[in-house]
């Protein structure tokens, strides 16, 4: 995601620990102490501005989210909705996705979202996709058994490459959705891309992936 | 495929047991005796009127092809393309394809082709899809070791329940496409649905899947 840079992110971002830990690492295996009730986690990697997760916050007060995200610029419109918002059951995280073992202990985390994910289209990046397959071995360390994927994108090129990455990693295709919109799934919650790329007439991909019992 | 009555179609497949077994069931372990060369065996199941399995024999001389159909009134409009060709490497086989173990022996086959199967989008007919688990048992047991299935479909509902289904049977996905007349395959052989279907713009669908060893 290309956003303007914004020279004053990153004070604001150290501002509000309370919303984003600047001390990482120092969560990892306490992250149930970060919010007000002890129940399962669900992180997104990808987090972008933050409407999904935000959302996902209000609708399901019995879930704990983590949103991850890369870009100081992109996070703090996150954190905008966070502070306005005040969910207790919504942590923001300004992290690399490809090292979340550091920040997560091992089964500490209950399910994945990866929401329209950048696509990495050349087959020389394909170690970037966060559907890759070391991207796939940390989300299965930090899962608790039987943890699952939820993955969504407009983009072919990934998701036929995400499909067969998950099924070639080990993984079982509990179900796909070819043309979300037009589907009975109930419930979607819209991500900031899906309602731009929806708006356009493409469908949106959908699967669901869980990771076996080894 | 609703296809017209033809009172004389049983009758003129009578007429070619050395292209359609007249006792299918006496070949079983033997499919090798029926062609010119022994050569690695494909086989499709609802095969139709026959233009894929056809050009694939012409294209593929190196490979032994058998296929498969339900209904005379459709498989003698393949009888007659085989009767003009002359293909030593095609038979045809009209059987229903949910007792292929009756006409193949254990690692018989070294690849099934399901192509454009019929969609039986009802949750109730779901045993009767040719990519159900009492098919894909079927299909693993005639298949040699690590053998494959290649199914392309235009049907999104068939599509998405094949690619789970194929996953919970404990198969791994090579390659998956989601619109396949866009995409950089070569040598893709057009069936006569494929034809019809991608006139109207319809992306192609289309999977391989490989069974483990167990
Ligand atoms: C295409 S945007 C999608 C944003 C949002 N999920 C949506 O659907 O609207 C992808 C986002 O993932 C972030 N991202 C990419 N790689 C990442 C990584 N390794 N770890 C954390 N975030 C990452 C990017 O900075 C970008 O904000
Ligand atoms: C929708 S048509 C597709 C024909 C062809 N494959 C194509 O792509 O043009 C499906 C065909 O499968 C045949 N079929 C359905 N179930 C079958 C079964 N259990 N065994 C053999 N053939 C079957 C039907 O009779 C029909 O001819």
């Amino acid at each position: 995601m290309r956003v303007r840079n914004k020279p004053w992110a990153k004070e604001k971002v150290a501002e509000y620990p309370q919303y984003i830990p600047s001390d990482p690492m120092a969560w990892k295996g306490k992250w149930q102490d970060k919010f007000q009730n002890k129940q399962p986690i669900h992180i997104e990697v990808g987090t972008g501005k933050g409407q999904f997760i935000t959302e996902m916050a209000k609708a399901h007060p019995e879930i704990n989210y983590v949103g991850i995200e890369l870009q100081t610029n992109v996070i703090v419109i996150a954190l905008d909705k966070l502070i306005e918002e005040k969910l207790p059951n919504l942590q923001l995280l300004l992290v690399n996705g490809s090292m979340l073992t550091e920040y997560f202990a091992a089964g500490e985390v209950d399910q994945v979202y990866l929401n329209f994910s950048d696509p990495w289209p050349k087959k020389r990046h394909e170690k970037r996709r966060l559907t890759s397959p070391s991207f796939l071995s940390n989300y299965e360390n930090i899962l608790k058994k039987n943890g699952e994927i939820h993955f969504k994108t407009d983009n072919r090129g990934l998701f036929e490459y995400s499909l067969a990455s998950f099924s070639q990693y080990g993984m079982i295709l509990k179900q796909v959705w070819l043309d979300l919109h037009q589907s009975d799934f109930v419930g979607n919650i819209m991500t900031e891309y899906e309602a731009k790329f929806s708006a356009k007439g493409q469908p949106i991909y959908r699967v669901e992936a869980v990771f076996p019992e080894r």
